[in-house]
C-alpha cells in the first residue's frame, strides 16, 4: 500500500492507506494487534451503525447536535448498513476488551464519509469523538451493540431456523403416526412406541428450546447506552439512554429498553451467559437429535436400519457405494463447537473488574458464532436431512416381531418376576416371547394374543 | 458383616445385611459399583419417598392399590423424609445411567418398612416392584426426582441466600450512597461514582440472576412421571401423569405440571441445562464480585486499600498479622466449580439415545452440589464479609482527589482532544490536574472549579 | 458438645470440643466455612503428614529442632499415616485458596499429638507454627502437598487400575483373533477387520495415555517446598527444599524434586492443568471404548448384537428380563465428570495473581476426584464388564456376509467407479454383492471368488 | 457465475465452476453444507498436499503408480504448496466428520491440476481417486494431515513464540535483579522479593510450558497413514505407512512415524487433548502473567502502579488521556478462547464410534485456532508490552517502606505469636512496623534494625 493519508489522535501522527475511510485509531489497533485472523463480527459493526443513528438522532432532538451533522452521521450509518463500507472495519476481535478500537473504528469511518456528505457545509465537520460518539462511550456503546447483534441474530435467524426444523419434525411425526416400533433404552430393547412419538419428542425438544431462548432475549433486550464511561452516564442527558433505546427498537422492530442499573451493564454479562446457556440446551438437543437419526439410519445391513436419510454425496474416498450421514455429523460437530463457545463465554463474563468487563469481544464473538453455526445447521440439516427421512417399514415390523420387551405388558396379570422368567427364558433359547409364555405355563395363549398387542402399548 | 439374611431379584440369591432395609439390587449394585465415595444426593432420595407417596395416593384413589397398602407406603416415605433412614441408601451416583438401582433401593427400603407396618395385615405384602413401584418406571420417577430435587433446593436454598446477599448489598448501597470514589475501567483510573452506585451494580447482577433462576425454573417444574418405561405410559393410567404431579404440588408447596410431551422428558435434560446455565449467570456474577470486594480491600499499605473487611482468621502458618479476603477466596473456588459443573451437565445431556438419556445420575449431582455451593457460599460470604463491609474513607478521598480522569468533564467544554493533553501533561509532569490544566491555558480556574466536580460527575 | 477446652491463636480465644486434637484455627475455619460437604480429601491430609514428618528431619538434621521435638512431630505423623485421625481433620475444600487452614490443622493435631507423646519431657513444647510449621508457609507446603498426593493417587490407583484393563483388552485381542467381523465407520458397514483388531485399539488407546499420564507425572515430582511465603525461602535454609525433597522421596519411594524455580511453583499450577489433561485423554477414550461395548451389545434381538456382557443386575424397574449396560453407562458418566473437572481445574489455574494461586484447594479436590472415578471405574468396568466380554460368532458371521463393503477389495481390479456401481446395485436390488457384481459383468465369479476375501482384507 | 462445466461421481453429474479446478464432490459439498464462514485451515491443505506428493513418490517407488503420473502429482502438490491455489479449497468445517471431502478436494484439484500438467502424455489420465488417493482413505488422511498441521503450527509458531517472549522475562529479569518490591499473596502485602524474582517466575512458567508442550509433540508425530478406510490397511502395502512418514519426515524437515496401532489412529483423537491440554497449560499461564502485569501496571494514581507499560494507543473514546492494558486484555481474551476451545477438543475426541471417530474437522479447526491464537498473541505482548515494560522505582520503595509483613523475618528471633502481635499494633495505628516493634518492648531497635532487612529477606 504505497498510497497514505496522514492522520492524527492524541497519541500522534500516523499513515492510513488512502483509499481507507477509517483513521488514525484504528490504523493503530491493525498494527498493534496482529493476532489471529477473527475480523470483529460484521453483525457487530452494523449494530454500531444502528447505535451510532439512533445517537444522532437523540442528539439531534435534544439541540447537542446540529440537524445537519445529525443527518449526515444518519446518513453515513445507513450507507454501512447497506454493506458499502464492510471492508472499511479491519479490526480483529483480540484488541482492547472494551471494544474502543472498533467502536472508534465505526466512529472514524461515520465521521469521515458524514464529512464527504457535508462536503457543501464546509462549516460544519463532524468529529468522531465529538460528534459521532456524542454522549456515548465504549463502555456502553459497545455492550448496547453486543445486545442488539444477539438479539437480531437469534431472532431473525435461530428462531427461523429452528422452527423450520420443528415444522419438518411436526409433519413427519403425523406422517408416521401409526408405524408401531421397538423402544431402546440404554440401547436395550424396550417396549414398543411409534415412530411418530418417537419424534414427536424431537419435536417437543425444539417447542422447549425455543420458549427457553425467548425467556433468554428478554435480557438481551436491556440496553447498556446512557452508562457511557462508568455507568454514571457521565456527558449524556439523564434520558438518553431512554431515548436511544426507543429510537433504536423502531429502527430495528424488536424491542429494547434502557437497562435499570448501567453499573450492571457495563461490567456483568449474565445476560449473554445465561442467553447462551439456552443456546447450549439447544445445542444438546440437537446432539442427541442428530444421534439418534444417524443410529436410526446406520447400516445399511448391519446396523438398525430403521431409517433412511438421504444420499447426498459419495461417502467414501475408498470405499465405493457408501453413504453417510454427513448432516448428523456436521451438526453433531457444530454442538461440540457450541459448548466450548459456552465455556468460554462464561469464564470471559466472570472476569469483570470494578466498573468494566474487559473481555467483551470474546464473548460476542463466540455468541454470534454459536448463534450462526446453530442456524445454518439445523438449517442444512432440514434441508438436506430431516425432509428426506423415510421410514423403513419391513426392519421396522422385524424389530417389534421379534421383540422381547413386549413381555412388560403382563405385569399387571402375572406380576413383574414371572414376567422376567419369561423374557430370560425367550432369550436363553431364542425362541419367541410366545413360545417362552406357553413354555412356563403362566399363561395361556389365548390371553397372550389378547394382553400382548404392541398397538396397546403405545 | 456377619450378620445377613438372604434377598433374592429375578437375577437370583443374594445376601443383605441384616440390619438394613435394602434388598437385593440394591446390595447388588453396591456390589458391582465400587466406584468413587459419592453417594446418591439424599436430596434425591427424598425426592423419590414424595413421588413414591404422591403415587401410591393416586393408585389407591384409582382402585389399582389396596388403601391398606396406600397407608403404609405413605407412612413408610414419611419416615424416610423424616430422615430416620438415611443410612439405608448407601448406592453412588456412578451407578446405571437411568438411577434404576437408586429407585429400586426406595422401591425396596419402602417396601420392607411398608410391610413391617403391616405386620397386623399377613394377607397384604406390599411388593417393591408390583406396588411401591405401581404405575411407574426408572425412567420417568429418576426424572422426575431430579426436577423435584432441583426446584426444592434452588427454591429453599439458593433464592433466599441470594436475598440475603442481595440485601446487604441494598443496606450497603444506601450507606455508601454521598461516598464518591473514583471509577475504574481496565484497571486505570476513569471518571468517578459513588460506592453506593457501585454497589448497586452488585445488587443489580443478583436481582437479574434471580429472575434468571426463576425463569429457569418453570421447564424444571414440568414432570415426567407418567412416561413410565419409554414415555407411552404403558402399564400406567392416561391422567396418572397429571394426578401425581398435582398431588406432589400440595405435598410439597411447589407447583408442579405433568411434562405435556412424555418422550422428551425421559430423553432429553434441556431444562437442567438451562436452569444450571442460570446458576452459571449467578456463578460467573459473584466471582466478579468476589474479585471486586478483594481488590478494594486490597493491602493494606500496598494495594487499593478502599474496603476494609472482617478480618475472621489468622491469615498466613508464616507471615504473622496477615489478613486475607478468605470469604472472597471461598466463593470464587465455588464458582470455578460451578463452571466445571456446568460442562459436566451441558456434555451428559447431550449424551441421549433414542427414549431415554442414562446419564441421568451425574448431572443431578452436579446440579444439586452447584445449588449448595451456591446457597452455602453466598450465605457464608455475606455473613463473615459482606455485611462487615466498611469503607476507608481517607483513602477513597484520596484516589478521587490525586485522579486524572475528571479531565473527562471538560470534553463537552473543550473537545476531547485538549482534555486529553492536558491529562497527559499533569500525567508526564506528575501535578494534578488543575495545574496542567492551567498551564496549558485552555482554560481559566474559574472555569476548572466550576467544571469539574466529582460530584456533578456522578 | 457441651464439652471444650479454650483455644487461642493471634485472633483470640476460642471454644474447641474437648476430644479433638484441632486447635484454634481449624475451629475458627469450621466456624467461617460452613460451606458444602466436600473434606478436604484426606489423601491431602495424609500429603501433609508425609511433609510434616520430612521437614522435622531435615529441621532435626540442620539442628534447627531439637531431636526430641523432631521424634515427636514424626511420630505423630506416622500416626495420622496410620488413619488413627480421621475425624480431626473437619475442614472443607471451600476455605482460604493458599489452604492455609488445613495446614494449620495439620499443624495443630500433629503438636498436640506430639506434645501428648513428650508427656515426660514437659520442658519441650512443640508448637503448632514454630516447630511443626518450621521453615514451612502454607504457600509451599500446600502445593507440595497437592503434587504429593496427585502423584501418589496416579501410580498407585490410576495406572494400576489402567493396567489391569490393558491386559484384559491384550487377552480378549488374542482370544478374539481369527474372528472376521464388519467395520463400521459413520456408523454406517464398512471393510471387515477381526474382532481382535478392533480391540488392539482399545488397547492402544490405554497404552497411550498411561505413556502421556506419566508424561504429566514428570512436572507434578517437582515439588515448592522451599519457597516458604513467597518463593524467596524466607526463614528456611538455602538448601532445605532439596532436603526436605529427598527424604519425601524415601519416605514415599518416589521420585520428588525440589521446583527449580518456587516462584513459578506457588503461583502457577500448570503442572496439574496439564497432567489432568493426560486424565481427560484417558477419559475421552475410555467414553469411546464404553460407547463401544454398550453399542456392540446392543440388542438383544433390535440391535448390533455382536457382543454379549455380563447381565450383573436386573435392569429395569418395569420392564422384566431386561439387561442393561450399566458398567458402561457408569463409566461414561465419569468420563462427563472428568472432563467437567478439567474445566475447573484449567480456570483455577489461570486465576493465580501476583505470588500465589489462591484456588488450590479446588484444584486438588477436583483433580484427585477425577484419578478416584478412573481408577474406580476402570476397575469396577474391567471386572465386571470387560473381562466378561463375549463374541455373539453367529451374528458377527451374518453381518460380514451381508456386506456390501467387501466391494472395497474390487477397487485394484476394476477402479473406484465400476466398483461403486457394484454396490449400489446391490443395495437398491437388496441382493449379494456377489449377485450384483456378476449382474454388472465387470467380473466373473471366478475372479469375485478371488478377490473378495474378507481373510485377506484384514 | 455463468461459467460451468459439468463433473460426474458416483452420484450423478453436478455443474463446477469453469475456473475452478475442484470436482464433483467438491461441489456437492458446497452446495449441501452451507454452514458458517470457518473454511478448512489452509494449514490442513497443505499438509493434504504434503501427504499426496509423500504418497505419490512412495508409490511410484513401489511401482503401484507410473512415475510419470507420480511427477505431475508431486508438481502440482508443490504448487498448492506455494499457494497458487488457496481459492480452490472452498469448502468449510462443518462438513463430513471424517474430512472426507476436504480429502477429495484436494484429489481434485491435484488431478485435475496434474492432467494439466500432463497435457503431453495423452494417455496417462490421473484419477482423483484412483491416483491421488492411491492406498490412502480419508479415513487416515485425514487424521495425518491433522498431526502434520498440528506439529508444524505449534514447532514454526507456538514455540518460537514462546521463546521469544521468555527471553524478554530473561531479560527483565536480570535488568530488574536488584530491585527489592512488596510481595503479595491473596492481594495482601506479603515479604519481599525482587522484581527480577516475580519476572523469573513468569519466566519458569514459559519454561516449563515449553517442556510439555514438546511432550505433547511427541505423540502428534505418529501418523495414521497406511490404515486405510478402518486400520486393517486394505489396498495399501504392509509397509506405505511407513514409508509415507519417512518421507513426510525428510519433505518436512519435521519427525514423523507411522502410528503402532492404526485402529486407535483413526477412531482416538487423545494425542490432541494432550497436546491441547499443553496449550491450555499455557493459556493458564499467560492469563495469569497478562493479569500480574496489568495489575502492577494499574493506576495511573488510584492503582498498584509499580510498573509502566507501553501506551500504544488513546485508550478512550470518552475520558481523555487513559492508558489502558490493551495487550493484556487481547491476551486474556485469547486465553479463554483457548479454555473453550479445549472443552471442544475434549468433548469431540471422547465420541468416536467403532473404526472412526467423526468430529476430526472441529478437532483440527480448533487446535489450529488455539495455536494460532497463542502464537501470535504472545508475538504481539511481547513486542508491544513486555519489551517496554519498565519499573517505577518511587512507587516500589515506597511499598517496601510502608509494608508490615517484614515482620515475618522476627519469627525465628521472637516467635510468630509475638511477631504478629507486632504487625497488629502497627496497622492498628498506622505507624512503622519499627515504632510498632519498639512500643512492644520484645526488641530493641538494634535487634529491629538487624534483623528486619528486606535485602536479605530474597
Amino acid at each position: 500500500m504505497s498510497d497514505f493519508r496522514v492522520e492524527r489522535d492524541t497519541i500522534g501522527e500516523i499513515k492510513v492507506p488512502a483509499d481507507k475511510y477509517w483513521g488514525a485509531q484504528t490504523q493503530r489497533s491493525k498494527q498493534n494487534f496482529k493476532i489471529g485472523t477473527e475480523k470483529m463480527p460484521i453483525e457487530v459493526i452494523y449494530a454500531f451503525a444502528e447505535v451510532k443513528k439512533a445517537a444522532a438522532r437523540v442528539n439531534a432532538a435534544s439541540g447537542k447536535l446540529s440537524e445537519t451533522k445529525a443527518k449526515a452521521i444518519e446518513a453515513a450509518c445507513e450507507e454501512i448498513l447497506a454493506g458499502q463500507f464492510d471492508t472499511h472495519f479491519p479490526l480483529v476481535v483480540w484488541q482492547t476488551g472494551s471494544g474502543t478500537q472498533s467502536n472508534m473504528n465505526v466512529n472514524e469511518v461515520v465521521a469521515r464519509r458524514a464529512n464527504e456528505l457535508l462536503a457543501d457545509h464546509a462549516e460544519e465537520k463532524v468529529h468522531a469523538n465529538d460528534d459521532v460518539n456524542m454522549s456515548q462511550s465504549s463502555n456502553d456503546t459497545f455492550p448496547t451493540a453486543m445486545h442488539i447483534a444477539a438479539v437480531k441474530k437469534v431472532t431473525s435467524e435461530v428462531l427461523p431456523a429452528l422452527e423450520l426444523l420443528k415444522e419438518t419434525f411436526r409433519k413427519k411425526e403425523q406422517e408416521f403416526n401409526e408405524i408401531i416400533k421397538i423402544g431402546r433404552t440404554h440401547l436395550q430393547d424396550a417396549t414398543p412406541l411409534t415412530l411418530g412419538q418417537e419424534i414427536s419428542g424431537w419435536k417437543a425438544m425444539l417447542e422447549k428450546d425455543k420458549q427457553m431462548i425467548e425467556d433468554g432475549l428478554k435480557y438481551a433486550r436491556d440496553l447498556a447506552i446512557g452508562g457511557t464511561a462508568v455507568g454514571t452516564g457521565i456527558n449524556a442527558a439523564k434520558d438518553f439512554g431512554e431515548q436511544v433505546a426507543s429510537q433504536l427498537s423502531s429502527q430495528l422492530g424488536e424491542t429494547f429498553h434502557s437497562a435499570p442499573n448501567k453499573f450492571q451493564a457495563l461490567t456483568s454479562h449474565d445476560e449473554m451467559v445465561f442467553l447462551h446457556g439456552a443456546l447450549k440446551g439447544l445445542a444438546a438437543d440437537l446432539m442427541k437429535i442428530a444421534n439418534d437419526v444417524r443410529w436410526l439410519a446406520s447400516g445399511p445391513r448391519s446396523g438398525i436400519g430403521e431409517l433412511s436419510i438421504p444420499a447426498n454425496e459419495p461417502g467414501s474416498s475408498i470405499m465405493p457405494g457408501k453413504v453417510n450421514p454427513t448432516q448428523s455429523e456436521a451438526l453433531t460437530m457444530v454442538a461440540t463447537q457450541v459448548f466450548g463457545n459456552d465455556a468460554t463465554i462464561g469464564f470471559a463474563a466472570s472476569q469483570g473488574n470494578f466498573e468494566l468487563n474487559v473481555f467483551k469481544p470474546v464473548i460476542i464473538y463466540n455468541f454470534l458464532q454459536s448463534a450462526r453455526l446453530l442456524a445454518d445447521g439445523m438449517k442444512s440439516f432440514n434441508t438436506n436431512c430431516a425432509e428426506g427421512i423415510e421410514a423403513n417399514l419391513d426392519v421396522i415390523a422385524g424389530h417389534v416381531d421379534r421383540s422381547l420387551m413386549l413381555v412388560t405388558s403382563l405385569n399387571p396379570h402375572i406380576g413383574y418376576e414371572k414376567a422376567a422368567e419369561i423374557a430370560k427364558l425367550a432369550f436363553k433359547e431364542n425362541t419367541t416371547l410366545k413360545e417362552a409364555a406357553l413354555k412356563t405355563g403362566y399363561i395361556t395363549a389365548e390371553q397372550y394374543d389378547e394382553w400382548v398387542k404392541p398397538e396397546k402399548m403405545i
